[in-house]
């Protein structure tokens, strides 16, 4: 068993394999060539200009409405910092992203998970929360292809959000990284989209470019980019201007829009691949299977002991994450699969060796 | 006047014929081929690996020492927030960057200011504080042709600084950007080398390769360096892992030494210009012809008013920084002017309309 392949389940990232390479070079000759002094120069804050247009257009909104981050965690540490004081209220989704709920506890905020269901957020849940007192600043919420759980939130509930919303003053931070992998069914409109004055929209290039080119941006209302704009300025100055560059003339060959077919294709094929494999190794599981993005949430009997679990794995050199990583509680009994940066025959034996370790577990 | 070409002694950064773009072409091109994995994936927050092992190499410290950031004052502010709480003092240099003064303050930090001579600071009055009680966390010195006084410390006086750093028990945070851009004079140690211990240096890529890559570090005893990790983690992630890909090949190249070379000799010709230019045209001027980097500091007869010459200036298109950004009061008789960003030509027509602008103002 020394010798097996370590496989990974555990990080939200695409497998090289995936990712333009030949695409990011030639943008980079492009970007050099077609803008040297935009390029090599101190930037403003609000990020590289014909890039923050493109981003404004591709979202209706005026430049004035985005601001262009080192990556979408910045943008979100920004947004906090701006928005959430210490003691004040955050809703956020039972599971969430494990780097927002550490982000807003580090902050000291007083976070309120509200339960996640296969499609979205449980608004009648959050309604209760709401009438009996908490009076959020912001709602933290993941609509498509959530992470840790894969779930997207469907149309009627969009519309409710707003509604509760606007009735209860808060602000939604509509933290949308994975829109543009729907591998099956059909896009819904943004709640940005839908009410611009309400919501605050962050993305990035993360999963449409690569990780590691780091450019992430949010869109929102006027004066609250503006105050995020005064606290970028004094944390850098300027985000990376070769690398928004890079993003902007990757975007405009249309090199982004091939990636984008490319990664998805290949994830509806990993996701496939995850649910057959699962559903033939390991029937004790219930997920349901993404309509896009990274991410499957798979829960295992009541009193599975999937901290146990993990170390039987982390024996057949398999990763993934717990599902107490995304919860302040509980969830004891889930594990997140992400399937993005693996192939398909890794999937497979993947699966395999975490059947192998669920049935030492529980001597089934 | 109103055709009148804009000319700014301003903006502390390169002008654009200083920049070798084609160098930093190839270098993209270069990273994509030798590491695409590196450069496209996530990192971790202590930055691009081969590009951290070659700083610390030219620090002489283990890759341990040193964490990469988004541009150096991004390594600024997780220094202040790992060691600078509300209330805690400060010491930095009279006058000093307005960025620092502003992030200090910012965090309210009570900021000490001590004087700047033309070898560094007072070390007598720096004394003199900390004998009457205070007990600062840190001190910010900017060691090499200092911003905005161009000026340089002396090697006696980095020895007493760090005697009393250990006999008073700061840290000093050596902030030095522009070590590499010596065009006169002798190369002095860094404090870091003296005590590494003692000390936390910080410096970027901004000057030897190009602002716009955003490329910073820090380099510092190993716990406070695993503790602005954990802040950086939390902020970004990781750094940009496409700029730190080509700031790397760019120095394994030695494209960065030639970049440097082109640079220094560029700025020496310019000081030398500024410098005649304003011994010619406006013998009120007192100033200290710097020995490298962007700066030099200009002081007028006392009583000058420099906002009002700021004005007349700006109506004759003519850009400088005012004395008053670089501290907390007084000062309303100098002011700082930036070479780095005009060539000669520029420098000789802009002191000209400087002197325009001080005859009007003096009536002389």
């Amino acid at each position: 068993m020394t010798d097996l392949k370590p496989i990974s389940f555990a990080r939200g990232a695409p497998s090289l394999d995936i990712v333009d390479v030949e695409g990011l070079k030639a943008a980079a000759q492009a970007a050099f060539t077609a803008d040297p002094g935009g390029l090599t120069a101190y930037g403003t804050s609000v990020g590289y200009l014909p890039l923050r247009e493109w981003i404004a257009d591709r979202h209706g909104v005026a430049p004035d409405n985005v601001i262009v981050t080192n990556g979408s965690m910045q943008a979100d540490a920004f947004l906090f910092d701006a928005l959430v004081r210490e003691g004040e209220t955050v809703v956020v989704e039972l599971p969430t992203y494990d780097r927002t709920l550490l982000s807003l506890r580090g902050r000291g905020a007083d976070v309120r998970m509200v339960e996640l269901e296969p499609d979205g957020i449980d608004v009648a849940a959050l309604e209760r929360v709401l009438v009996a007192g908490a009076r959020p600043k912001l709602a933290h919420i993941i609509p498509n292809f959530q992470n840790p759980a894969g779930y997207t939130l469907c149309q009627p509930k969009r519309e409710r959000l707003l509604e509760l919303a606007r009735e209860y003053g808060f602000v939604i931070f509509e933290d949308d990284p994975y829109i543009e992998l729907r591998f099956s069914g059909e896009r819904l409109p943004t709640m940005l989209s839908m009410d611009p004055e309400r919501v605050v929209y962050a993305s990035s290039f993360s999963k449409t470019v690569a990780p590691g080119i780091r450019v992430g941006y949010l869109v929102g209302p006027r004066a609250l980019i503006a105050q995020i704009e005064r606290l970028a300025t004094g944390t850098y100055i300027s985000p990376n201007m070769v690398a928004q560059g890079i993003v902007y003339q990757f975007a405009r060959s249309g090199a982004i829009e091939r990636s984008v077919e490319t990664v998805k294709t290949a994830l509806a094929q990993r996701a496939d691949a995850l649910a057959a494999a699962l559903a033939r190794e390991l029937p004790d599981a219930r997920f349901v299977k993404p309509e896009g993005g990274y991410f499957m949430w798979v829960e295992l009997p009541r009193g599975t002991d999937v901290a146990a679990l993990f170390t039987a794995a982390a024996a057949r050199k398999l990763q993934f994450v717990k599902g107490t990583d995304f919860v302040l509680e509980g969830y004891e009994s889930a594990l997140r699969l992400a399937y993005a940066g693996v192939t398909v025959p890794e999937i497979e034996e993947g699966v395999a060796r975490l059947a192998d370790a669920y049935r030492e577990l529980t001597g089934a």
